[in-house]
């Protein structure tokens, strides 16, 4: 048989590239770019302990997202591991309407498919872990 | 009634200390310490991808942490969740018998009981986040 078999998971540098290019797509303000990056099946928990999202409500979030400024900067580097997750540990800071601009000391967990898309992402941050920036 | 009601979750601030206990035990060489830290129902997947651990085999797994003088430097503030969750992100560094000593960046995201034990450690390294230390 001479037949090409889909590998399991993504591999390393594929899952790395997928979450280089959803920071760069946030802060450009990409948002059909960054919905390319995930599954169309994909889930949303964010926070961790919130209800998740998907179809959708992921499009309104990441409308939301690009309206509200939003930036995000790594601040370690990205974590791979030995199946088909991985992790970008971030600050993200946005403007929500009519109030000050906000940041959040946060952590992507994600799993991705075989073509490296993003199928569920979990977002780690809790109430402590928010702060009302000076206007 | 006057029953006190256990919480369905322990505090941010709980998890925050565990995390914390974790990482000082660790770096002290406290066995006991770091086992009292988990319920005993725990289970360790240390690397995600990897099967996960329980019981003896994590006192065996932390039988060794201390006999590889395992260093942990925290490399960004712990992040809570709006759940039982909290992740701790650093870099890992230890001494396998005979081979040179390594680093880890690695990111544990840990779940917890009511009383505030870890109830499951889920560690994201990838090969690639491995490297050896020069001796």
């Amino acid at each position: 048989m001479n037949q090409a078999v889909a590998p399991a998971a993504p591999s390393q540098a594929e899952m790395r590239a997928a979450l280089e290019s959803y920071v760069a797509r946030i802060n450009s303000g990409d948002r059909d770019g960054i919905l390319a990056l995930f599954s169309p099946d994909a889930i949303i928990e964010d926070p961790v302990g919130s209800p998740a999202k998907a179809g959708e409500a992921i499009t309104a979030w990441f409308n939301d997202t690009i309206a509200f400024a939003t930036q995000i900067r790594s601040v370690a580097p990205i974590r791979g591991s030995h199946g088909n997750a991985a992790a970008l540990m971030f600050d993200v800071t946005f403007q929500p309407p009519g109030g000050p601009a906000m940041l959040i000391r946060s952590l992507d967990v994600c799993t991705f498919d075989r073509e490296g898309r993003i199928t569920s992402l979990k977002a780690y941050w809790g109430p402590e872990d928010m702060e009302v920036l000076a206007r």
